[in-house]
């Protein structure tokens, strides 16, 4: 993976397991969109500001490997990477651990529009933040 | 309860379970929030048109039972029924089945709502379609 | 409300939000779990360990108020406290507040129960310190 | 995609919905594993039978593509086809369309796993019947 530029923490918690016992495997897309949240917010990047113009992120195209089972209690930290950034879209590799185990990776990628589903260029400032962050 | 106006089937899939083996406490709201949809759409209550014209349905209030656990792959029925309704103000009663048993029971009041906050008064032909079905 | 024993951060995600713009009703009930689950964790309560033992927290009731919306990244507070504590039953109130302002208040009852759904009377260590704490 | 072995509806509800207007990009992977869940149902392979014979389907990757967005009250239809099967390991393509419309496709493998994660090949007469469904 890409050098991280962001961590965050999850705890998991009851609601986000499932009868295996472990962390239903959809809710991994949960933990890891709060730790995009939390990324674009540090640097900056109001979305409340963004839907109050009419732009919006939108997840485009996720690659997921599962890689162990998260349970009950556990603190798991997430790790975020910028992986490319050219215009309006953005690619960020996160991967999810507990402690040195790796629980779950995604290529994530997400696109910058408006509320008509056309790509926005994203400020410049903001593209510049990520690259150095 | 009341006479159920409406009954609605929900099967309890992966999603809806958690490590205790069964359906997660907080989504029986879930189960039962989709027998309301359905409900007031079977009386040609638009919620997307109520939408576009500002107004939405709120939850007030909520006093539920569980009463015994439902599982992966149960075929739960939901009745709805009538308990009150005057003005903006809407009372449902709620009961999810497996077969006879009774697992959930549920009173939830709802008001109708501009997004502004202000309670907005049912369309007569929808009291009277709520009362009689 | 009983005086809080317990205070706990919740920050709002996309996740949490519905087509309203605003924190989806059922989701209260998870972020009032979490806390419940933070509190007895810190009073040493070891959900896990219970498990292991064949004893869960079962939910038996609850009776909540919605009084205002919460948005996103708000970060809210929850505040848990005892309302009623005999044997198997625990009684809590709890209030999620953005600020000074209440947004969310319930009153819920759990059990202590086996797997076969007897209830279990709480250790007195752990009574003790829900009293105290 | 593989030619669809099986078919299953989805309707939109609230829960699904985020502040975007649009069904929000986890809940898709709820709905597609409705969808497995129903369909290896239909083949008989009973999956509390499994659980309680100590074998899980463990999800191992999944790629995906969102193509345009569903909203609230959508019937959706979700189709399943083998991409192919060997062993432990299952691969599907699922696609969710709106009518005409792809609105998700998804690549998902899968893997039959004990509970102390060995992999377990598939009964004979399931994989005979996954080929020929």
């Amino acid at each position: 993976m890409t050098q991280p530029l962001h961590t965050f923490p999850v705890r998991v918690y009851y609601e986000d397991t499932d009868m295996g016992g472990v962390v239903y495997h959809a809710n991994y897309l949960r933990f890891i969109e709060r730790a995009r949240s939390d990324w674009v917010r540090q640097l900056g990047n109001d979305q409340n500001a963004m839907r109050d113009a009419g732009i919006v992120w939108v997840v485009r195209h996720i690659e997921c490997d599962y890689r162990a089972a998260a349970r009950f209690e556990d603190d798991l930290i997430i790790e975020t990477g910028l992986n490319s950034l050219s215009g309006a879209r953005l690619v960020m590799d996160q991967t999810v651990r507990r402690g040195d185990e790796v629980i779950f990776t995604a290529k994530v990628t997400a696109v910058c529009m408006t509320a008509q589903g056309r790509p926005v260029r994203l400020p410049a400032e903001i593209r510049a933040l990520m690259k150095q962050s």
